[in-house]
């Protein structure tokens, strides 16, 4: 289906299009067959920097197109609704840039034309295996030698961990706290950072997630992201952001099963009319629809606020919470309308299903978001 | 709570002060009594009427503010946040309006100044009782004698039955089916125009809602709005623009809960703390504003389609359907928030949820709103 | 509709039909006229007593019937089918006649047969004002004086506090927690003890709530039920009791709901065709369905386990939450299916939606259900 | 967890031991490694059946256990906990001794113990790739030639299907609709009878499903189970039973989630406690076991109907619908409560809710099954 969507632009309007003539081009032909291979397509990726993608939010002197937020957005749901892994490679990527682009020195700053082009793909090393949803209490340690920061300890959920060329490393500087955490940015290869094998996911399985063990890793301290204790500050700035990105993909990834499921119902007969004319099918896509057409507005509410300069961490939240949970729902239903159909692999929506599931989970669980929100009210 | 919202001019800003200011003033210390009494505002109406707040989205030129539906959808919000039955009143007056505005000869707009300052107040004589939704159904028939039209049938379900000044009255002058109707003006008070006992209602005790009855109503032919046939065009447009209305009142009554809610939450202790820092209700609280956030995006999204001249009457249905499906859990939960306090009159939060039941059926029932949407996708 | 019942013994088909005839008989009639006037049925609770309905689970010796619960709850869900605020009578009066029963001593055993013969009705003063779910916290003191105790403090939310015969109050006599708490029972118009006016509840309004001012109320010491100390006990065990009548009235009055929603859809024409016959309301009303009867089994479920002897703490609070969560729903769902017949007060599925919501609240909050629930998963 | 049942019989407490402990030592080890490779555990089916637990319902006489289906779909519901897929195996081979066992000549009862001890695995061969959920319009013929039938057409979604070695046939004999099918019992290695590829299924992938060609297949007329044109209601019949299969399924599978997931939340800590003691979690955790326990209390009661020769078809569409919803929510929230690490196969969770999602399409979607409830309520 065509969404109908009001933009802020005329170029907004010409990027969206864009997008979709790239997304189906490059995306579309290549899932089925790289998800089930377990492969990430790194030239794809490349493409979509080529194509200016990669850093949308950014100023343009770094290579950026200087987007606002609600029309970056829309590009990661058009690109979600084709691939998911692909649109949260975009996401976790242009989150690995916001460290450097938004607190890094001059520099550092030099990088950011080679990773918002696409040569250097990111990897944003926040979570530990003790401390999924308690940043604040993160063990990775980095002792200052000399000039380098010897960082040990292990991340897990990383994704691109085996891939990336340039990591985030949030690790504790200082004493125990928040105030005592820092963001080193490290070049792959560098010795004593191992990726460990990736993880068995049940689904965007082209997208490989692992821990990263450090083991007296030797980072140079220009490599300091800011200063020295403001890198709990710098992950959860980050984590606004990366949890409208993970919105957007639930919004799209939503799109893509009720679009399959309706043609499907459309074409489908029993009883000896197409299923869709059923009630009971018809009102379940009727309530489907009306879950990801919410999980849009409220989406892309959230980022004009973000555009706008004002505080939406917690519109953020409530974006994450319901578009996740949303896309968990539609995706579900997608395959109880396909039926036995939908419970194979002939159709993409057994997959839509088994990725929604990450998005609940991913940039703070939904319980996460839940305390967030409910703290605000607190107040 | 303050809701944080981006307006799309200041006079929006100011249009939205005012009526916060008017619905604090003069709604918030009556609601009680009048919905405990059953007795209808007709002053307040008045005093609505003249702070400009009846004819917003019409033209200057008649006395309405040529307000974008997205800024009077927010008025309306507020209005229902302090009473629902006002702001209901509101959006059917504000429906009473369309016709004549929008269909109306030169001398029928004549009235509009009146209508829209306040003091003529208007009814919607749609719904019968044989064809609650099933408008093209209608069996009130108006046969023309000279230059009048003599009218005859019963209609059900009409808001303002017995206070209204004007109505508009939708029948059949032609043959079966939707090009048979029109839509005719009618005066209070003219002979065979009966309106019965208002209904006995869960909620909105405040507003009469009760069947007319027309005896061989004579209306002169010139009170025609439009042309013969066009009356079921008329219904359906201001049907799509209604379900905007009954969308917003649903945010706003949802809002009205939430917010009394938590304050309830923060200041009752059990067990020694505030029962909001339980994440039990903390939880609750969360998932009950991120509704109400989804729900005033969805809606606000839907009213900028009109506003920009696309087709919105799928995302009017979507709003309606999700809104008052929110507006009665939310309320439901407020209630239970509350615990026992929430299921006596010494709170508002009973009344919000008797009252967000009726959002649910209005405007065509959440059934027909899922009719709609489904068809559209099978198409 | 005919529910299918197993029941353990023919004399439990005997019980269930008389008192199906007693329901249709002496409640139906009654049910509105009562509700809309707010009056409580004292002669119905008569007539159920002389009939042996309200000592249905005590010993014969007393001039119970020696029913297993199993049986008592289905005779309760009958009852609450066709009138919620008697069936809640006979619930609060068994669980009243429990602390005699169980723990009393001889002298006050002698009470019981007019207790379980309906002629003193029975109040149940747990709850107070500042401590709704946290029992352990009870603030009304009783200090002995001489062969006296003199009682203190205030009892809210006490079922038939204006209207009962003698009440069960449980009030402190020791120290602070849970081993310090006693009962006591007292009778009617000992001087001290001061029922305040009744509040004004959404629903269940023939039956009076009212908090209870104690004023150094000066209660013999043989009334004291058991020895001291045990009063917490004794009110956690009968609350387990009480949990599992909720959920039988939870099931009998959603009972109600769906017959008289699919006999009103049944009858109701839209588009030329019963409107059940449309899979919009069909699938509905197949939910509601399903739900009543998952509440049902799951209920008795727990009773069986409590007549088996088993522990049955932790299915109690499962029914008692699944229950009124279904009932809260089902009802609101059938106003739902009548649309705006549903609204009014000429049905009375809005009534039923009045009531269910108090069976969420009552007995426990639903919260207090999932902690109970979750705490014991949690060891 | 353990699960304290009311069991009819000692015998019955004797035979759920039996099952954990072949369920602890048989199923356990090894479904994780079969599961991933995809391969049957044909053994494992074998050693069932000498435990005597492939024929439970059935006369003794033939093999059976002449075990009310109370008992039987506990012993399934074991099973499921333990491994989904041969719980299903169970269920289904179960449902293919049924024609034969109810409907079958003195001649075909001969080949019953066989097929109960476990040596001869079934096929239930109804669904075909146009009519899912139509059965009487099936489209698969069986032509009389002389003492065969010859039949031709496609069936699919057949669990078994390569690996079965006798196929309950579904066919056409006579004019359309229902009274013009008949069922034929044809064995494995029959030319003409065609198993396809099976189908790359979201879970349960140790149990291959597939379509089976009929390309001319000779079966000899005596193996007719029962007359000519009584296939449709062998097949309707067995559907009902199948139901209450599915359901017990349904509840072993979400018992094991939710198992899982408490044990883990005991387990695993975050901000200094269990998680489990957060009632954010906490209470997920009590709904899930409430639904749990309602699945189990609803599946149970319907078959306690079935066993005491009352119509239990409703409640068996009942007890399909709540158990399989109930357990694709328990599963998808298990998964939750283990965040990032429920999404990786090194725990069972994630297994689970691919599994759960099965359950919502066979033996009758669950629209199918709305639509047999709301159809039981409109007449």
């Amino acid at each position: 289906m065509t969404v109908d969507r009001i933009l802020p632009t005329d170029e907004a309007y010409d990027l969206l299009a864009l997008t979709t003539e790239l997304a189906d081009r490059e995306l579309a032909p290549r899932v089925a067959e790289f998800e089930t291979r377990g492969e990430f397509p790194r030239e794809v990726l490349r493409t979509l920097g080529r194509a200016g993608l990669l850093g949308l939010p950014y100023p343009e002197e770094y290579g950026g197109a200087a987007q606002p937020y609600e029309v970056y957005l829309q590009v990661l749901e058009i690109l979600a609704s084709r691939w998911l892994a692909v649109a949260e490679a975009v996401s976790v990527h242009t989150l690995s840039v916001y460290p450097v682009a938004t607190y890094g020195s001059e520099q550092l700053r030099e990088r950011l034309p080679e990773m918002i082009g696409g040569e250097l793909l990111g990897a944003y090393c926040l979570s530990e295996p003790q401390g999924g949803s308690d940043a604040a209490a993160l063990a990775t340690r980095a002792r200052r030698d000399g000039d380098e920061f010897v960082v040990s300890g292990t991340k897990a959920w990383i994704t691109h961990a085996t891939i990336a060329d340039f990591y985030n490393v949030f690790c504790r500087t200082g004493s125990s706290g928040a105030s005592g955490i820092s963001c080193l940015l490290a070049d792959r290869g560098t010795p004593g950072i191992l990726p460990q094998t990736p993880e068995r996911t049940m689904g965007l399985r082209s997208s490989p997630v692992a821990q990263i063990a450090f083991d007296d890793a030797r980072i140079p301290a220009d490599r300091l992201i800011g200063t020295e204790g403001v890198g709990f500050t710098i992950a959860m700035t980050a984590l606004d952001s990366g949890r409208l990105g993970i919105a957007a993909c639930a919004v799209g990834l939503a799109q893509a099963a009720l679009d399959y499921a309706v043609s499907y119902a459309r074409e489908r007969e029993q009883f000896g009319r197409s299923i869709i004319d059923f009630q009971g099918l018809g009102f379940l896509l009727a309530d489907m629809a009306t879950q990801v057409s919410a999980a849009r507005a409220l989406t892309l509410t959230a980022a004009r606020l973000r555009d706008a300069g004002r505080p939406y961490s917690i519109e953020a939240a409530k974006a994450k919470l319901f578009a996740s949970d949303m896309a968990m729902r539609v995706t579900t239903d997608a395959v109880q309308v396909l039926g036995g159909a939908g419970y194979v692999a002939d159709h993409p929506v057994e997959r839509f299903m088994r990725e929604a599931k990450v998005l609940q989970i991913v940039e703070g669980t939904n319980q996460i978001q839940r305390m967030v929100i409910s703290r605000s009210l607190a107040r």
